[in-house]
């Protein structure tokens, strides 16, 4: 029996009671966008720290501004200089609950129901992300009951503010640089490719974005009295708008595509295997036809490609009736997401000098985005933590792990490279139907367990 | 001594009386859209009723769902079958005068100042419209004083609900067809040039308006999870108004221009002629380009051509800050002006199918507008009432009349052509700077008194 066998079969026999800890934690409504909950925060991270100082780690629960951070560290005994260390992430806190009325059960009461033969934990924060990082917890406790010590060097980072916007993740990474600094980040908070297959998200969209402002007459006028000789500001932002895309779905500010590398071949392959319906994720939401660059897939549009959207427009009358008004201003929001090295301020001067370039010369156009933006996020497909990771997952599901995009961002990923200089691999095992942020969250009994197996297997992979 | 002659002295002998009479009506607050006026609006009728009545007209207060229609008919001593009838157009019901903080003397009592050199009589309804349709009754006076009789058959109809929109207007017009209807109608509602050239407006444009929406995906979605797949409505829109003028202004719906005919060179020429500076009127407004299709002037773009512009646009997230949202609808509002003989309803379908051929097949696009609309108005400029009216102008003035176009509609005009079967000539005495529906309406004691030499001449003009 190997050490690992050892391990897998610890977990399987204290399986009902790594349940209870979840169901533990998930009692306690760690609402940290609610102040009244702060209380909450405060005693679910004590709880943790409890847990793991139990283990043998040395666990704090670390004032911010905010809501505590808890910092653990494991030191095996027989570590040595070379042994790989690890960072591993998760938040504590978790989603508001209302809608109260919608809830089969009552949210921080976790119940395990079986609906056609599939085992689910429900509860507010059982998916996201109290679920996925105590698979985290149970895998190194697992190891410690089995083995006397963890194979690697791990620090625990399990913050309470992430549905919040992690206000104090940056000034706590920035002041705690080289305690935190590790050889990467294992993150927990994200999903599988379905209920069989295991997936490590490798790409991360960027993002920046802009606010457009465009001044024809200095004054709204009457569309009769002026309508002919006076410039319409929505015909000129819609001419902006209109050029942003060529007829191939393209996006045409000049520039745009500096840094966008072309998919490694064999993710494309890996990607174009997978069983996902193109025509059945656009008919879900009411479409048809692919509105991306032509001749990419639907998940290369999504995971791999960068995007020019408007996320609103205004000008004019917008009340009900007719109003013959010639408006002074036009105004829309744009967001931009990013891929592969592409610069988010050089991305936004593009734009905004492409902008300029459609004005007429008797009209303004004014930018009031705030700047700032993030590049994407990126590991190599042939990272060997990811590599090495995907490994591990193999070993547990039988099948190759997906190496997935996604088309939104995770922050924390670019603060832990751009703060810690370290890569994060992003490894979860939450389900499309998980419902997070919405009322019956729940999380997957399997999920919970093969989770639990799988970090076991990534720690051993990395172990001496 | 011609009776002219004698009619303008007596109108120069008894000018005070006819400022004493304006001040009179100007005292009545007759604010149509307040209820709680409606006292005064009845008020003022009965006293023009009297007064006409006093002349020798057979004149009446006659009853509609809302304030009462003035109609006084005369018919002179050596009336003839063939003697020309007309109509005279004006109404007794004026803005609300709020705010009244910013008047300098009380609306309602009406004042005299010489400003510069220019007196003007300061008050609610001076320009809009009681200064204005008493310069017919005033000119009507004289010649009855002078000489005795009118010189022609008249019918004065003088509304309460214009600034409501007149909504009896068109039953009483149809209840009343032959009664009312008469070689033709002169309204007194519009303006001069300038202070010292007189006008007639031939030209209308109509109006006809429509509200697009266009739907994507069923549902918002997120941007990051559905940017480059996912068909943005707001995109779409814009392509169809960025569609709707080629690069020299004009517009491209196919069939649009049907029933638009070139300015007669005659017109052209004479607006070419005016002292009207394209550059100013631009610039007073903040443009310095003008916008319509390339090749005419600026006036001949109000005034004789017609117009797809875009009253309002919204969609998405038009909050503060960003939302990362992919819209499911866009909207805008549309309105189209009219000239020569467009179809509203033609110009409508032929809209409806332009932008159908501009919606991907997978969005779907609703029109909401209620239809209706209205043709331009158009008397040709060689039209014998316009001639004969504008000779007399002349011979006021000493200067060629104007016949203006008005990028604005006036719909009593369609009514009398439609209802009645009548042409409109429209000869007004306001001036751009009355500030009527502003604080300190005036009208100058200039246009007013020009005004009434003006009507008694053009009733010679008309006279046996």
């Amino acid at each position: 029996m190997t050490q690992l066998d050892a391990v897998l079969a610890t977990a399987a026999r204290d399986f009902d009671n790594s349940l209870e800890r979840l169901f533990r934690l998930v009692r306690i409504p760690s609402i940290s966008t609610d102040p009244a909950h702060a209380g909450d925060c405060d005693r679910t991270a004590a709880a943790i720290v409890a847990d793991l100082a139990a283990l043998g780690f040395k666990a704090e629960a670390r004032k911010t501004k905010g809501r505590p951070m808890v910092v653990a560290h494991y030191t095996p005994r027989n570590a040595t200089a070379g042994m790989p260390h690890f960072l591993f992430y998760g938040h504590y806190d978790v989603q508001p609950a209302d809608p109260l009325e919608l809830w089969q059960t009552p949210p921080f009461e976790p119940v395990v129901k079986t609906e056609k033969g599939v085992a689910r934990i429900y509860g507010r924060g059982t998916s996201d992300d109290k679920g996925q990082f105590m698979t985290f917890i149970e895998a190194a406790r697992a190891w410690i009951t089995a083995t006397g010590s963890l194979p690697i060097k791990a620090t625990f980072l399990i913050e309470g503010e992430e549905e919040s916007g992690s206000p104090s993740l940056v000034p706590f990474l920035k002041a705690n640089r080289k305690e935190l600094s590790c050889d990467a980040a294992f993150v927990c908070d994200t999903g599988m490719w379905d209920a069989r297959t295991p997936a490590i998200t490798t790409r991360l969209r960027g993002l920046v974005h802009e606010e457009v402002t465009i001044t024809g007459p200095r004054i709204d006028l009457h569309s009769g009295a002026y309508g002919g000789p006076a410039m319409n500001p929505i015909r000129v932002l819609s001419k902006v708008i209109a050029a942003l895309h060529d007829r191939n779905g393209k996006v045409t500010i000049p520039g745009f595509y500096d840094g966008v590398a072309d998919l490694p071949k064999a993710v494309r392959t890996q990607w174009r295997s997978l069983d996902f319906s193109e025509a059945k994720f656009l008919k879900d939401v009411g479409l048809g036809l692919p509105a991306g660059e032509k001749g990419k897939s639907v998940l290369e549009q999504i995971w791999a490609r960068p995007t020019a959207e408007v996320n609103g427009i205004w000008g004019g009358y917008t009340g009900t009736g007719t109003k013959t008004v010639l408006p002074s201003k036009a105004h829309a929001k744009f967001t931009f997401r990013l891929v592969g090295r592409q610069d988010p301020d050089k991305v936004l001067k593009a734009f905004q000098r492409f902008v300029k370039g459609l004005i007429p010369k008797d009209c303004k156009v004014a930018f009031s985005g705030r700047g700032g933006g993030s590049p994407a996020t990126e590991i190599p497909e042939d990272n060997p933590f990811i590599a090495r990771s995907a490994r591990a997952l193999k070993d547990e599901f039988r099948r190759d792990a997906v190496l997935m995009g996604s088309g939104g961002s995770i922050p924390i990923c670019r603060f832990f490279k751009d703060i810690l200089g370290m890569d994060s691999i992003l490894v979860g095992f939450a389900l499309a139907d998980d419902a997070i942020h919405s009322p019956n969250e729940k999380y997957n009994v399997e999920s919970f367990r093969r989770g639990i197996r799988s970090w076991a297997r990534i720690m051993g992979e990395f172990g001496a």
